[in-house]
């Protein structure tokens, strides 16, 4: 197969739309999910976003990405303002409305309303979950991360509540995220459904990996 | 379906290895990438990561994140020294090779020998490239991010180089990593083909998103 090589100075000359949709899908696939969020003024937010990356399991914690100039800033002064937000998988049957999450919408309108996902509210969080979403995680934001290459900013979320369904969950902790009916984006635009290939056991170095299996 | 429902106590009460397993899987698919280092002796380290996250396209970068205390250390202390490393996309024809890359090998033993995998070099970037992989990435560090929270440390990485399969790339800059034969990871050891589901339109606050197709 052929291959495209590129230094610094081709990457430098990309058109600008190309160059965002190449860096956004070149990484591999990403984690498909909805941020919840809510302002002092109980105006709703939701947004799309696929930057959600595993930091740490004790403390529970996650990192996203908000970028300097995009829809996000409504998703970032909301957990500013509340310290609180909820991250809801994105399932088949609702990702054409979870991508409309992404217009810009003036402040006043919710994107509960405008996409027409429902929103959800637990005693322990007030930013809003998604009803219809089968993996539901409260949150609260624990360290902001400045990124001075670009003016991005990681936000540091910290596990305050799970809501998963069941089934999904198996014997060992693994959460099958097929049962629970994730799916995953790639660059801006993409969404894709898995099939399991298998499970692998922990890795030694002097016997060569086996499928577990997923057991239940 | 029913609902599992864990508040912050349930969640410090989980048995370490069920919480390692639950919190890695949650947040959704990741992309499945081996990272290369090599130090100033010249010996080469290669290893499994999840953690690859866009951060902007202009200029190009990349977080990756550094668990405190794991096998990820000589890779670490690797960019520390030489202030580049590689990232190259895991296939499904290599998966179980990539994946015995977690092992504890001693710092001597480099995981290209121990698992079959071929390192490529360039003149770019001093890291080690893998042979096998479709898309290839020689990054610079550019920033090196402690997390607070929990030891961890997020490097951010500037794209200087880019090798990828010619015809994975569509017209527009998306790269389609079905057709490179890229895979997805869930959890620490799961591992996952994707099938397109679709590609949706920018979308914009007065008209409903369409399937937009993936073109040429």
């Amino acid at each position: 197969m052929e291959n495209l090589f590129l230094n610094s100075n081709d990457i430098e000359k990309m058109e600008k739309r190309f160059r965002t949709n190449f860096f956004n899908s070149v990484w591999g696939f990403k984690a498909a999910n909805l941020v919840g969020t809510i302002n002092k003024h109980n105006q709703s937010n939701l947004a799309t976003i696929s930057s959600a990356f595993h930091l740490g399991a004790n403390p529970a914690l996650v990192g996203i990405v908000i970028r300097p100039d995009s829809v996000d800033r409504h998703t970032f002064e909301n957990i500013l303002e509340t310290n609180q937000f909820t991250l809801n998988n994105i399932l088949k049957s609702f990702y054409k409305n979870a991508h409309q999450t992404s217009a810009r919408y003036p402040r006043e309108v919710s994107e509960f309303n405008a996409t027409r996902l429902t929103q959800e509210f637990t005693t322990t969080i007030v930013a809003p979950y998604v009803k219809q979403s089968s993996i539901k995680i409260g949150l609260s934001l624990q360290e902001v991360l400045p990124v001075k290459s670009n003016g991005c900013t990681i936000l540091v979320g910290k596990v305050e509540e799970v809501v998963v369904v069941k089934n999904a969950i198996l014997n060992d902790g693994f959460v099958d995220l097929e049962k629970a009916g994730s799916i995953t984006i790639s660059g801006l635009d993409s969404y894709h459904e898995t099939t399991k290939i298998a499970r692998l056991s922990y890795a030694k170095p002097d016997k060569p990996v086996e499928e577990i299996g997923y057991g239940k």
